[in-house]
């Protein structure tokens, strides 16, 4: 429905769907997701709802950044999830609250608040004409889970689990190294047991570069499109093989025996 | 490979994906889903394609109306389908019938009928050159579940259940004023068993205008983004909560001790 | 995201989204999928990505058809997936490797490497300026499962599985023909237990046209709408009725007594 709002409002805007695959209400998996696609996005508005906060005093908000030299706008709920994007462009050169009528229906400011400011932006409108300035400082930040890194070890939260299964961890090529874990080393993955019962499992795997590195069915550690620290299985699903998901830590840790390249 | 069909037909055409989520062969849904977007699409050709009884005698049907001063089509199968929609848009102006070729799959109109259809009209072709006239009084009509309204007492149909599991109702503002429940008031939400073995669940709700106006995880009934009856729950899933899905019969019902705003 | 990509380096392409639904990895199901669009295409580039094999030594290719006497491009990996559409199109004229630097990520080439070279054949860039020549002869071909045919009996493997939970079987009219199976009759349709613990499942079904050839919730089977024998469950879904899946084995036969329309 936001779609038809867009066309019917900029009829000559393209749109691309960026994905339709953020968790409910899951703000934080929404950031990434959008702050992933900004290296490859073109010029224009990018428009994101992840909006569990709809209908409460939270605002509606446009924030102009700059992108590859270009101006490039990001419309959504000021609740952090747009905060990672914006910081990947640099920070937000200028800020809008969108005017959010008290009459509107309560549930959907996605097609009644946001599509239309989105469309209104990407058909070149002034955003004076729709919405009051506000300082960038005042819009929400989002902290970022952060890696835990000792000698051999690294423990992370899953970020992202995409349609296969893989697991996007919050941990990058820095907390690899700072952990001292090379490509080839044999390593554990350990989910911590989300229930908390005492127990956790825990799975063999490499540190590799692509799926193929490991046997069909092996798990494998490698550095992710979006630059992270990832746990897949080799034609299968790491989420099922793991029994992880969103927001779940993860330990990996030296299994010991040095390197292998035939796991 | 409708999208294909019009892009090849109709290359300067524009498309929206209204939806994906009909639940299949659901007529009543997707006629509903239909209807609600009427209030926001562009000018154009909504194509609708759900279609059981297809390869059957039901008629292919093209179906001109009024939608904000200009004409709109709506192009499907003639089994009522389009009928809430055309309704929405103040009835069919005037209608036709599309051939269907003898020697055509019988499986799959939507690729072979309906959207080169949709296509050519959207390209501007001249219906008679496409279909034969039809008296739009002849269209299938689709009859919707009404509520049924007591004192402090309000029965209603699903009618629809989004992708957060928010349960859409066959009730309207209008209903919930008869049967006397106020915004704060709290409510019994009781599922009608499905399998009609006797016992239904009952569950507290509150009146409210958006998720936030209950404690996380509490249900509440409000007016949802399609001006309907809806029975949410805050950061989760009222479809699951009442383990409801679509057509299963719900009664709202006063609970007693008058408004309370802290539910 | 490989929207966002084409959007930015070819902006005024035009793009259509054939299908998401490929089972992960399923290199054959998603040949099968992108052959079954060809009859249905508009002239330009069709991007395909099932790459279980991604960041191995397998080429990413671009290979040039003729579709309707005009040049079509096919882009992906060189693992099969484009060798039945590419058939459909009656042959490679010619054929280019596309480069993959050896710095990019090595697990989503789809934005980084496919997307990309679609993008830029789709705005009429020179295939010299992107790719390598190669010799078209040396496309890795797919071998696609065939039916085995019986006097009366039928076993074919399901090549598809739709979102309706239809099975489309890697069979043919011919194939139906060979087995002297006519329309009205009755079959038996036999799922192999793909466990292989001995037994299986017998189900009566009628040889028919279209859904309501058969009562409500009854099997049929049909040439579907991509002209290969399919089993369907009216109003129902054939897999969930049959527990049956891609790639597993059935079997039609005869099941006696001639012909009837009333099953």
């Amino acid at each position: 429905m936001c779609r038809a709002v867009i066309a019917r409002l900029a009829p000559a805007v393209g749109v691309v769907d960026l994905t339709h695959g953020v968790p409910r209400g899951d703000v934080l998996a929404g950031a990434v997701m959008l702050a992933d696609c900004v290296p490859h996005l073109p010029p224009g508005v990018s428009l994101a709802v992840v909006d569990p906060g709809v209908g409460t005093a939270r605002a509606a908000v446009a924030v102009r950044a700059r992108l590859r030299g270009r101006p490039h706008w990001f419309v959504g709920p000021d609740n952090g999830l747009l905060a990672p994007a914006v910081a990947a462009c640099g920070g937000a050169a200028a800020a809008w609250t969108v005017p959010v009528p008290a009459d509107l229906p309560a549930t959907f400011h996605g097609r009644d608040v946001f599509a239309p400011a989105a469309a209104r932006l990407a058909a070149a409108a002034d955003p004076g004409s729709l919405a009051e300035p506000l300082d960038p400082r005042a819009l929400r930040p989002l902290p970022l889970p952060r890696a835990t890194v000792g000698p051999g070890r690294l423990s992370a939260e899953v970020l992202l689990v995409d349609g296969f299964g893989n697991l996007s961890l919050a941990a990058h090529p820095v907390d690899l190294r700072g952990a001292g874990l090379r490509p080839g080393e044999r390593l554990s993955v350990r989910v911590e047991d989300p229930a908390g019962a005492g127990g956790s499992q825990v799975h063999p795997a490499a540190l590799g570069r692509t799926f193929a590195d490991v046997a069909p069915e092996r798990l494998l550690v490698h550095i992710d499109a979006a630059g992270r620290v990832a746990v897949a299985v080799n034609g299968g699903s790491a989420a099922e093989r793991l029994d992880a998901g969103r927001g779940m830590p993860l330990t990996l840790a030296r299994l010991g025996g040095g390197r292998s390249g035939a796991l």
